[in-house]
């Protein structure tokens, strides 16, 4: 899963760049990251679900793969992400369901899949 | 609440104009909407909270309303709303805070607020 | 049409002011909107009917009303305009029914209805 | 052209799976599709140069690459397609620009060339 | 004018709210907006001025009118703040030429005017 | 860095295929690209900044790399470029932290570090 390793390895080095470079701007960021995913009314699983939707709005890849992780390490099942994603399209139409084409690979690529029927 | 009531006006005319001119297209996304927010594997509620959240990030006041209100309906309290929009607001910065107040607003609406500390 | 009236007014001062402040960069703009909707290869009809779509994915009001009244001047039907309002639909889902909205209210402002049944 | 050959790769594959997992909310969007793009009162060689105009708006590629290929296969020439661009890139300045890059590349995938002059 | 009068107000009524709840993820951005605009390498002024760009680039009212503020508080002139929005024009296109009309609108109602030729 | 060599690489193309094709519409987009950069009350500095952080909100790696790139050559630092950067990471968020890392990716492949502090 070449893709998702690229997009591991990028974050974690721009994550030491903008700590290395003291950036405040980032330190609050982070300060936004924990308190938005914490344990709280919600449980963070159903937090980084919100997520992993929001992450298709956005068409964005790498959090795509991050919150599904997330998401999955705090319980998510294959069929909750996928209905996360399934709001996603039926909010953002065609386009949305180009961008959920990563999400699957995600998916694929942490073993996670439906409950045998 | 005027602009609610004119986002409800807008929306129930929009609807029945679509379903005259029978348009098949939107006879698709019905079917979409009615399938993407059907209990699952996710509660009703948490597929709501979820549309809220990319409420926010694609800065739509209708389905703000909308999906606030629906999940309100399905259980959600103050405090769940106010999580999935904290969520919203981590991936979209400062232009997501200022789509965020309109939740505000919505939830104000509907008499919603957070329990008594 | 209070609302399509103020567009317009909006419109036509900005444009007056643009002009008056001598801005290179608009000149610019105008240059590509003067070649971007002339007949060519497609007739001006059709192009402002892809420019109906893509104000609809862009979620821009002010465009919505510019470019439909431009196509029906150019002859284009309410079925025509209506189609190309659905391709923006399948396109961007529920966010994009939202903005549709605001289609179907220039169409009425224009006097625009499906030919009879 | 091998990223065209992979956008093909991963559309058919996303395509079977949501279709395995019986995805309603996938089903309903393939009937908005096969509506939004039917010959109606457009042609549906309109219809595709108004999707290729929205796929260049949404800065995707997968969109441009399918839109473009059904137009041409719908009978659009060179000209035509290039045409919904350049709307594309009016309304959308230099972000836009960057984005229709892509297109020209399906088009030489398509051995599409303009008529000789 | 009314509906910057009205921007303000809602900022105002949003930001008590999201402090009295005692939000952790707006309490971040609070830290990530301080650190964002204090002088740096880059005067306060560029950095208001850049913010102003990217917020025609958004499409967002809000921010327009309090960057713009913040930049001629800073000491931006005219001049300054419309190369800022011309600058999104060119990357934005018309749809950037719509948002591009409030800003005119803000400049007006800070009493701002280009120095007499 | 290959990815940097791509995107130059297909803008060079592109730039001689939209010429050679002769696309009025383009050549509008050049004059607004020529007036939108040239030294003016903002110095041209100051608005390749501006473009940099809007790149950031389009999400748009070739803009990044362009706008870093004529700003660093017009005589921007590192903490320039950078600051501007933060402002982006302000307006837009977790999805705009994403987006900046190929900021960073652009200013190693020129060799731009912060000053020793």
């Amino acid at each position: 899963m070449d893709k998702i390793a690229e997009i591991n390895e990028r974050r974690k080095r721009a994550h030491a760049r903008f700590v290395a470079l003291k950036s405040e701007v980032y330190r609050g960021f982070l300060e936004m990251e924990r308190a938005a995913f914490a344990d709280g009314a919600l449980a963070k699983k159903h937090k980084e679900l919100i997520a992993a939707g929001i992450s298709v709005a956005k068409d964005c890849e790498s959090c795509m793969q991050w919150h599904i992780e997330q998401a999955v390490a705090a319980g998510a099942t294959f069929e909750e992400v996928f209905e996360a994603i399934e709001v996603a399209m039926e909010m953002g139409g065609g386009r949305a369901t180009v961008t959920a084409r990563f999400a699957l690979e995600v998916m694929d690529s942490l073993k996670l899949a439906p409950a045998a029927g």
